[in-house]
């Protein structure tokens, strides 16, 4: 199953000519996931072929328009495209408050089931679990409340040993329930254990997504060893001072978070709109950490398989 | 001067592939002056190579999304590109709240003067007038409070009779007092009255924007002889039902309006996204009023002058 993240926006504070306001579709083992959803990421879903009906769980950010403004548009396509499908939303706190009055003003009701579920946590905290992934949440450090995303799969198979299936004449159906832990009973009532069948499952894919936050260490624990880290870089270095005081990172600074967490691959987004050229960025990241790339609308992201290393 | 009306989108409810919700960008004789906001708008400007800081004044015709939810971000992009020039709204009642919420829950202190005057009229009112042009607000018949608007260029100089200038030895200084209605003091004092001087100036443009509404003839007098009339049209008259329930015009009720109004040309917009082809609206309309054309995203219609008839 993918674990794909595809760009709809990386660019900070306002859209210019190539770069929309923050938005990624995450494909997510089966799953479409919204995260962020600044102005105009409705026709960039679009733009990009992608289902706008098939998302059924977004989270927001923060409240900055430039996440959070193409929020109302959205919601607002879904019931209007003709949806029944739930949605469930998860929000800093206020974003219920936003939605309730532009719907009562524009006289909207929709026809479908729309939980908002206001983020309140103070330490990194499960807010999502169901049959595909977790979410996490976790405060980044910015000009208002802002939460940082770990999205991770959930439920992984276990490995068959090798020939344990033609050993024991086992069925499509016993594949399934021994890889889902379950142990094997043969036909004669003998139990074979689950532990003498199986060998450990791949690790389960991770993804980090940090926007916006200043430079903080105490992200280095929560995303250790992702799979991937998508870090904002509004600035180069030479505007450490200026990210500072707006609680924004350089690409130096989020090449060290990421180097600093032994992440395997970081991804920069969230450029400020002076930059027409990214080459600089990407180039003061990557003497930090080699494994780094940046996004660009469209572009996507995919998380591969890892197996657990063998102890 | 010019007056101009550029087309940023003429969808209707949401954006598609070719068409971005309602906006447009008038250029009235010197001022920028928005009307309409739907998701996108910021970007649809960028596009067209046009200044957002040059906008002065924005209204809005109602709170449905594809027609206001673009405002709160240009609004916050006036405000992050350093805007310092005073910005007014017009827009139905319950826009301030809604804008005065985004900013609370942002964070967002605007740095410039923005004034949001919420329209409140039952008939034709004027609402705006300023040295360059009026704008009268009224009603529309649709499923919220929605107004339609009518843009009139002011101010406009008094033509000048053929060789008064020589005949009195006018300076410029002169000319300009006299096309702008006062009488000529010659060096011996006697005075020359203005109607010796001058002839009908050309009459005004007048603008007029009705989206959306359901097809209703108190519309026609207030729009009657208009320059420019832009009505929506959101469905064709085989779905004259559907545009009754919805409150919305068919290309041929649009084109019934014009027709009974003697307006100088139609303008349709505001069209449904099912139609991929909208030529069967277009040709549905010409077969009611002759002068019609469709907008088109980045569409410019200018509005020429016309001299008085000799009476």
């Amino acid at each position: 199953m993918n674990f794909d993240v595809l760009v709809l926006g990386s660019g900070a504070a306002t859209p210019t000519y190539n770069r929309h306001c923050s938005a990624q579709l995450l494909s997510l083992c089966g799953s479409q996931v919204l995260v962020d959803c600044g102005e105009g990421t409705q026709n960039q879903i679009r733009k990009y072929h992608k289902k706008i009906q098939s998302i059924r769980t977004i989270f927001i950010s923060h409240l900055h328009g430039d996440h959070f403004f193409g929020l109302p548009g959205l919601l607002s396509t879904m019931h209007l495209c003709g949806r029944t499908e739930p949605l469930t939303v998860y929000a800093p706190k206020g974003a219920k408050a936003v939605i309730d009055l532009l719907f009562e003003v524009s006289g909207t009701e929709v026809r479908y089931e729309l939980v908002i579920n206001e983020i309140d946590v103070d330490d990194v905290t499960t807010i999502h679990c169901d049959k595909h992934f977790s979410v996490k949440a976790f405060p980044l450090n910015h000009s208002i409340t802002t939460f940082g995303f770990l999205f991770e799969e959930n439920n992984i198979l276990l490995n068959l040993r090798p020939h344990a299936r033609s050993q024991y004449n086992m069925t499509n159906d016993d594949c399934i329930r021994v890889k889902q832990g379950e142990d094997l009973t043969l036909d004669d009532g003998s139990v074979i254990p689950n532990s003498k069948l199986t060998l450990p499952p791949r690790l389960p894919r991770r993804y980090a997504y940090c926007c916006d936050t200043a430079y903080d260490e105490s992200l280095i624990p929560i995303v250790e060893g992702v799979d991937m880290l998508c870090m904002e870089s509004t600035f180069d270095n030479s505007l450490s001072s200026l990210a500072e005081e707006r609680c924004h990172c350089t690409a130096l600074q989020a090449a060290t978070i990421a180097a600093k967490a032994r992440v395997r691959r970081l991804v920069l987004t969230h450029f400020s709109a002076r930059y027409t050229d990214i080459a600089p960025l990407l180039a003061e990241a990557q003497t930090m950490f080699a494994d780094t790339c940046c996004a660009t609308d469209g572009a996507v992201f995919q998380l591969v398989n890892q197996q657990a290393m063998p102890e």
